[in-house]
């Protein structure tokens, strides 16, 4: 049914002058309701990027795209899951807990810290990264590792998949940073995500 | 133009009580539907994951956020395209449709099923993905199938790439379940993607 | 406090009828503008793709995405960063700008334009490759090329990242199209992703 034709209907109800005052007080009421708080589903200024293959180019381009979205205002958040896990490793720092056979050698394999961690194409055992890092350099761009160190001081949120953590042998206190780093799973992801702007899957 | 200087504008105009009653009925009219439907454009709960690669660590976080998206009310759908649609054959299904020479070299060479599936990094000719299968049922975590399982039993729409499906000459009664798994196109997957709140290529 | 209690608040208050006329003429206008412009977060039809592996396969499924979303109705804008920048070469175009030792050794090593790009899998030296090009063309599949032709004559914005292509010694005049494709930052891809509705990291 059109608007005019549900008006012309209702027209014949005649309306006391206070019984109209009433319905405009209502209507202004929720009309400041709705211009406030917008209707239905309102996305927040999120930006959600999931870390997983854990390689050099793409936790570049992910701390890239972090730094720029908290820059533009956007509130940040990092999940590490998988082999990205191990580029948020300390290597500096001794883990306290005790660890098997398995979590150690799988521990020796994986690199240590986002400097480390190998290209995705043209690694060549480490020559085709030395390459790109010494023209990264030349054209004065910033390492890896101090991308990140600018998205932790600036306030971009960093988490660790739990279960990946653990599958992997990775402790939280051997991570970068004092503080350490939340340790979380899917559904922290997903509340995240679902209510935000942008999600990328890198 | 303001709010204010439109009303002053048009306050010139008398207005009878009966013209502002029936203005009143279409305002409360309109006010209610946008209040109902809410205005412009409204995201459903929808997530969408694209399985491209195939490799197992990738399909595995697919159905861990498949799954949990699932557990949050939203309606999942998993769009499996290019190397992922060999991931959905059953090893013990028998396809009737007859094969080119083509079609059964490339259907060699891929894996059968998500348990098969390499991984995308230290896969090591699978001696990789046998320590990372060990490590995982030591930490008490589902095998890949069995999270494919689930997505299916609850409810997790799976759709097939077209045309990735007839490029690898893979046929839909070879895939795993009874019920078959719709064949669709990019314009399915992008019906889907636009009205929903996370998509994610994987 | 619900409405009810705040509308019964405040009908102790006496309107006259030019107020309350006055009052509805408001509603009018910010209902109008409500139902015009939405509330609050508005998505616009934009899809964003960031195109940063540059295989074969991921490039041929971001310009499927690409096409079919532009034929949808949608304003598309590709990303081409890192790896991906290589892929927009034209083989037959002579850079102008001279260029370093190390910026012409990677020239060499990366692939000119989509076609000569590899397979993220099975690709054992271009054999793999090949096999599939074979395979696409009995299906009837176009070629990556004339995917990307038709993206630009249909008009897909093509951008390319200035860090990458600096790193990568890539100049704007190597690429392929007349009329050359704008060099961004990070900046403009996220304004653009943050309003659209679909954004995939391929």
């Amino acid at each position: 049914m059109s608007v005019e034709a549900m008006v012309d209907e209702r027209t014949a109800d005649p309306v006391s002058p206070d019984a109209l005052a009433a319905e405009v007080r209502r209507l202004r009421i929720q009309v400041d309701e709705l211009a406030r708080t917008g209707v239905g589903d309102q996305r927040e200024d999120k930006v959600s990027l999931v870390c997983f293959s854990g390689e050099w180019d793409r936790l570049f381009a992910a701390f890239v795209v972090a730094n720029g979205a908290l820059a533009m205002g956007q509130e940040v958040h990092m999940f590490f899951t998988f082999w990205a896990t191990a580029a948020l490793r300390d290597g500096t720092a001794t883990g306290t807990k005790k660890k098997g056979l398995m979590e150690r050698m799988i521990g020796r394999m994986l690199p240590v810290g986002p400097d480390r961690a190998p290209l995705s194409r043209m690694n060549w055992g480490g020559l085709g990264k030395l390459f790109m890092a010494h023209r990264m350099k030349q054209c004065g761009v910033d390492r890896l590792s101090e991308l990140v160190t600018q998205a932790r001081d600036l306030g971009v949120h960093l988490h660790l998949c739990e279960m990946s953590a653990d599958i992997l042998g990775i402790n939280c206190d051997e991570l970068i940073g004092d503080d350490g780093i939340d340790a979380c799973g899917v559904a922290t992801f997903l509340t995240t995500a679902l209510k935000g702007k942008v999600v990328l899957f890198i």
